[in-house]
């Protein structure tokens, strides 16, 4: 019997955590991956941190390299190599050598897709110049770290407000250099409701971020090709750097060109043991469609949680085993300075575009004992459905130790609990650890009374 | 109509708990607490962080005293008054002014007892000696830090290594006291399986605290009636004071007296609502029954968080409510120095004397991305039932930002989750907090493997 070839498309979190499932289940499998860049299995999350300098080599970031998954897992990764084509009818892919000529084909008995995601870049003049940045890969996040270390920059513009964005001013504000963030919607951090969104909005601004919402970007100033500029409707921002925190999308488009069906903002449809709907061929990660488990919708995420698990489910089915990934919560967590922010479930304008009717409560409490030095403040908001009083998401903005508390209402959410249940779960407590009601069960307790 | 009268026997959590929730909703209701020391509605569990010094007035541990409960609830607390007698047939209490003769009867239509729990006092000679001090309520702690104050001890033994052991070890080690800890079990944290339990022996020893476990008291040295010295079974260890943390049992003497029916370890045997089998007669907090949602039996336990939740309920119902309290995951925590320890649901001792059988996993992780600095060790072990997978508990032990993660095992007990299932929950991540696995879920993979 001849041997099976697997070929994973992108080596990075969802790629490399299927091909090393596959291994672990089926030694005799031959597998190859293919990356365009030249890293394997990196922390992108942490990018912030590196170009922040709490990081100070790029590749701590990485978690295995191309030897270790050759040596370690007989994986051959193949760093600097890009899949231009996927033929499904002769089960191939088309490979070239990145800035070199002369593709070929590769042959595949099994396939998986975890291209990722792409920066979404502004349509606007100038944003081709030197000096703006996204920060998807960890390649462009050491461009930025050169960038800062080398030119030495005095302004940077921040264009997003959302995560990336968030952590991005952070990190240049480590640097030294004077941050503008601009944001085209009237609140940053998207995914948080607008109440909880303004917790951080004071946060940003009390650290010298010059915050200019409801501002959509016009354009960039450029001079001999070099940014010089950030100009927004109201404004002209002087920037020697400027910083794309404009979001993602699916990287589909060797998976539509193939003819694979895409679902949600483009993502590739994937079912619950990540099978596309041809035969052995597999998708995972920031390119893949996720299952929302509170919306019961098709939902797109882009997360490395969320991409290791998946990558994982894949990795397990392609081995011969038999795994799931029911879906996500849309949990979802940052920090700016010493403010943790957390969110989970449905948002209002989520759960207004389902139709859905929901009540909220906002609570203000201590992150431990008040009486206890160190005690910081913590809101959290839980929303539930009106009428059935299911709780439907939470957010939580607050000090140290506030942000992992949504793991409490990720988990109820998990298990389909009302807001009621929420009340009586036995969560831990100590002092130096929080109140005697745990802020998410006094949450609960304020909601209770109005679903 | 006549006015109701309500009579809560203790001043503390759960009876307080339950009055401001009575008032809350039957504004009419004469509401009358007896409590036989002279405070309200403390932070019981703050006592060691007081006589350690993090926290400077006993008054701060107070939440409400009596005059606020008189004055914004309408509640008529009566400190240094002790009920002495339950009359369940003409529904009264007998009540005395402490220290003074002369009692009275009180006449009720609704009684909460909840008389909470007593410390247990090794049955040795010397156990009288002045010198040795339980903490279980602030008027002990008070007396402790006052020893610590105005004595000056050099030496003190800590009897008991269970959360009030460590708590006070801890607190005492803090005040520049030697402090020997001496424990009969072959491990300190009883609750903890053995292994886990190791990890804070290890602690213990490496802040200084000698050690010695399978070593039972066998009596007090004393000198005029003060205490000298601690004998174990092995060896003598001077102490100019002891604190026993040689836990508690339920105070429900009054209870038995009055013809109510005991439970587990001898705790009134209440409802879902708080009820004891004779109608309008309530019990709350550190004196009653529990249930455990793991194990389906009746479970004791003395925790604040238990207290203040059947208070609650306790005082939904009394004020023509409905409110039910499940039961209890015997979800509890603490810390030692930097150290952060939690547990839940079941351990190997209980599930043994189930007659269940288990697996286990217990994996070492990173309590946020190992290449931020700060990244702390973290330890977590899960326990499932063998065959169905059915998680049953789960202990942790490490550094900052390990504790509190126990609310997800709790969380997913509360759900009656498999260990499969834990994997695939969506918990927060961002590298300052966790892993990209929640050590959590690592854990779970672990133990999917074998169960």
């Amino acid at each position: 019997m001849s041997v099976e070839r697997l070929i994973v498309v992108g080596g990075d979190a969802a790629g490399m955590s299927a091909a090393s499932q596959a291994r672990r289940r089926r030694p005799e499998l031959e597998i190859v991956a293919f990356e365009r860049g030249p890293h394997t299995s990196y922390s992108a999350c942490s990018i912030p941190y590196y170009v922040g300098g709490l990081v100070d080599q790029a590749n701590r970031l990485v978690v295995r390299s191309p030897e270790t998954f050759r040596e370690r897992y007989q994986i051959d990764a193949r760093v600097l190599h890009e899949v231009i084509g996927i033929d499904l009818e002769q089960r191939r892919v088309r490979v070239q050598r990145m800035g070199e000529g002369g593709a070929w084909w590769e042959p595949f008995d099994h396939l998986l897709i975890a291209t990722g995601a792409l920066p979404v870049v502004p349509d606007v003049p100038g944003a081709d110049a030197d000096g703006i940045f996204g920060v998807s890969t960890l390649q462009s996040g050491i461009r930025v770290r050169q960038a800062v270390d080398e030119r030495r920059p005095e302004n940077a513009v921040v264009v997003g407000g959302g995560y990336i964005g968030l952590e991005m001013a952070e990190a240049l504000c480590e640097r030294g250099i004077e941050v503008a963030l601009v944001e085209m919607m009237p609140q940053v951090m998207n995914t948080l409701d607008a109440d909880m969104a303004s917790r951080v909005a004071d946060a940003l601004r009390a650290a010298g971020i010059e915050l200019y919402l409801e501002e959509p970007l016009v354009r960039f100033e450029t001079a001999e090709g070099r940014l010089r500029a950030v100009v927004t409707s109201q404004r002209t921002l002087p920037a020697d750097i400027a910083i794309l925190g404009t979001g993602v999308r699916p990287n589909a488009d060797l998976a539509a060109e193939a003819g694979l069906p895409l679902g949600d903002r483009g993502s590739i449809v994937v079912n619950e043991r990540m099978q596309t709907p041809v035969e052995g061929v597999w998708a995972a990660g920031d390119c893949a469609q996720s299952f929302h488990l509170v919306s019961r919708r098709p939902f797109y995420v882009a997360l490395a949680t969320v991409a290791n698990k998946q990558g994982r489910v894949a990795g397990v089915n392609i081995g011969g085993g038999y795994a799931t990934f029911p879906g996500v919560m849309g949990t979802a967590m940052t920090k700016f300075y010493d403010l943790e922010i957390a969110r989970t479930g449905l948002q209002e304008r989520e759960i207004a575009a389902l139709g859905w009717e929901c009540e909220s409560a906002t609570i203000e409490d201590h992150t431990r004992s008040r009486i206890l030095p160190g005690a910081g403040r913590i809101a959290v908001k839980l929303l539930a459905e009106r009428g059935s009083g299911r709780l439907l998401g939470g957010q939580i903005v607050g000090a140290q130790g506030s942000a992992k508390r949504i793991d409490i209402i990720a988990v109820a959410l998990h298990a389909g609990m009302n807001v009621d249940q929420v009340i009586d779960l036995d969560l831990g407590y100590a002092p130096p650890y929080s109140p005697v009601w745990d802020p998410v069960a006094t949450a609960a307790r304020q909601l209770t009374k109005r679903v």
